[in-house]
């Protein structure tokens, strides 16, 4: 028995990626391909090279497609509810970079149905009020105009419907309820979902690779077993790990706990009361038995935001790791240096958002690829 | 045990229709109703006074809704696969007078996707060809260009999608998997669809009165569970019986038995041909036992074609039936009124039909119904 869960909807415990990536069937991204993603790429990204996408499928066939002139294409999304934290940026900030690096087209899913079907108490009004302000996020991110097309499921329906049609005959209950553990009292809206949520990896006739969790690789295992038999190509994914919540290493940031995560509209003082305040600590208890004993930086949820996320320079994070780790830097110290990056990234991030209106309706309207996929019927 | 079968997909045995009525939770006709409907209406049609449609839900407060001023509204529906037959005008051609005589919006669905996920052969583009086809058909019938919206699902998806996903957020597997017997090989579209054929009950917040078959009424049942927590109304229904094969005064016409069928597209030939090989008779062996026995109107399929649809002179009809039962109409006498009257209409419809392409139009874009409808999420 496992001590951790992982499920679409659900991530407990410490997490053993080693024992998930067998479990999942997927594969560790070892040095050789990782070497190669980056020689391709002409560059690495701080999610390489600190090793947080660890996982992928079929990102070998990717980058042989890419290779011969075949070319790939990139598909993330984000399912509006709650407010977005820190984490819900992770996929599409490695999607933008790879995008950039590869010049392939995106597509950025906002299933704007999802989390109404699955929570009882969501009301359909609420989820998009909610889905504009996400898509406002996701703008300020500085995806490429032409080559990206976000969507919202109940706006481009009509144009994948018969594609949605076709995925959706191809998959019964039972394999449904095997992945997804739906039961009796699961409302056919959800048993209905996962067809929706495949549908993107069909929109071009070449391979799809996916940045997401690994908890949601589950979405996409009845996408390989039905897409040949529709003529496409099985899609290809990489995995990130979890964003660990301020609460603890345990787990992921989630929305819905509101001390464990950042929000992207928290401002400057509530970020710095929340860091201070729950940040979980790998310092010790006292200044003077930190100063003799140091402070541990694998389980510090402040190191670890700058390792993943905030601290991009490898010799910069590595002085701070050892300086940490030998008692030179006091836990208050290296929560003032990560309060200080969060708040200049939303700073930045919130005045590219207030200016986004005109990056929403290109990339939802009249840049090059929404144009052509507007004049599409899949 | 019923020694007959009734659910929407198959139809078998001789109907015992009070039984049914029972069974199913409807109320027949009764004789008061009946006359309401036709005082209000100015008028009767051969499937009232002929019994044809003879049963219903909440007809007694739609009829009370209309005489209030609040009114009401009109919806039934055509699922393209195999080509269509007489049997297939039936409620259309009841919805038409009713549309008339009340002056009332009537809906005209066109789930071009429901057979694609029920039969497991019928492709996409199949069942789009026959889609075209169908329209036209139903177009030369002749209703109102301005009071009818006709749409295909995969057209209008994009304009009902949120109460679409507010109905199938209503309805959970065991409700769907004990009405329509669904199990762990139905694939999820299937186990959607329902929800999508619930949809134009909530067009407009008035009553829905749905003329079909009996065979149809299992699909609304969950509607009448779920409306009013929607804020719409109960759905009514007026139910015809079943339009008997040509083979047999059992089970209803199906268009996947060929000669059990007329189709709309039979040349005059043909016609005489079915009618003349296949259609059942009430008449005796040989033409001395018919003079002297007389033949059986009751099981005769010519006659309860003429009956039903295609002698609506009632003096005409009881003669016919006078004669057949005395001997003096032999069988082939008694086809051959039939085939006259059939090659009469079919003539006039696919005149009709041919010219169809500005109504279908008008009721699918342009007539202010169907513009109106474009306009509108719902």
């Amino acid at each position: 028995m496992a001590d951790f869960k992982v499920t679409p909807w659900e991530v407990e415990g410490k997490i053993d990626y080693e024992k998930l990536v067998k479990e999942f069937g997927t594969k560790r991204m070892d040095a050789r391909l990782k070497a190669k993603l980056e020689k391709l790429a002409g560059g690495s990204h701080v999610f390489l090279r600190r090793n947080f996408f660890f996982s992928h499928r079929d990102l070998d066939l990717v980058l042989k497609d890419y290779e011969s002139g075949k070319g790939f294409f990139l598909y993330t999304g984000r399912s509006p509810a709650g407010a977005m934290t820190l984490a819900h940026l992770i996929s599409f900030l490695f999607t933008k970079w790879l995008q950039e690096k590869f010049k392939v087209n995106a597509y950025l899913q906002i299933p704007d149905e999802e989390k109404f079907l699955f929570k009882q108490k969501l009301s359909w009004e609420e989820v998009q009020e909610r889905t504009k302000e996400d898509i406002a996020h996701i703008a300020a991110l500085g995806f490429d105009e032409n080559r990206t097309f976000l969507f919202q499921n109940s706006e481009y329906v009509k144009n994948f419907y018969p594609v949605l049609m076709k995925t959706a005959k191809k998959i019964n209950f039972s394999n449904a309820k095997a992945i997804f553990g739906f039961n009796e009292q699961s409302n056919i809206g959800m048993m209905f979902y996962p067809a929706l949520q495949i549908v993107p990896t069909f929109f071009e006739k070449k391979r799809c690779l996916i940045p997401c969790g690994i908890d949601q690789d589950n979405y996409w295992r009845p996408q390989r077993d039905i897409a040949e038999s529709l003529g496409f190509y099985k899609t290809a994914a990489i995995h990130s790990a979890f964003f660990p919540p301020l609460t603890g290493p345990e787990g992921k940031m989630s929305s819905s706990i509101a001390e464990s995560a950042i929000f992207l509209s928290d401002d400057e003082k509530t970020v710095a009361n929340k860091i201070n305040k729950y940040a979980f600590s790998g310092g010790q208890a006292t200044v003077e038995e930190h100063r003799r004993l140091g402070g541990n930086p694998d389980i510090d949820v402040a190191f670890q935001w700058l390792y993943i996320l905030f601290e991009d320079d490898d010799r910069k994070i590595e002085k701070i790791r050892e300086q940490y780790m030998s008692g030179k830097m006091l836990t208050g110290e290296l929560k003032q240096i990560l309060i200080e990056k969060i708040n200049a990234f939303l700073k930045e991030h919130n005045r590219k958002k207030e200016k986004a209106g005109k990056i929403v309706e290109k990339m939802k309207y009249s840049g090059k690829l929404a144009k052509e996929m507007w004049g599409r019927t899949i």
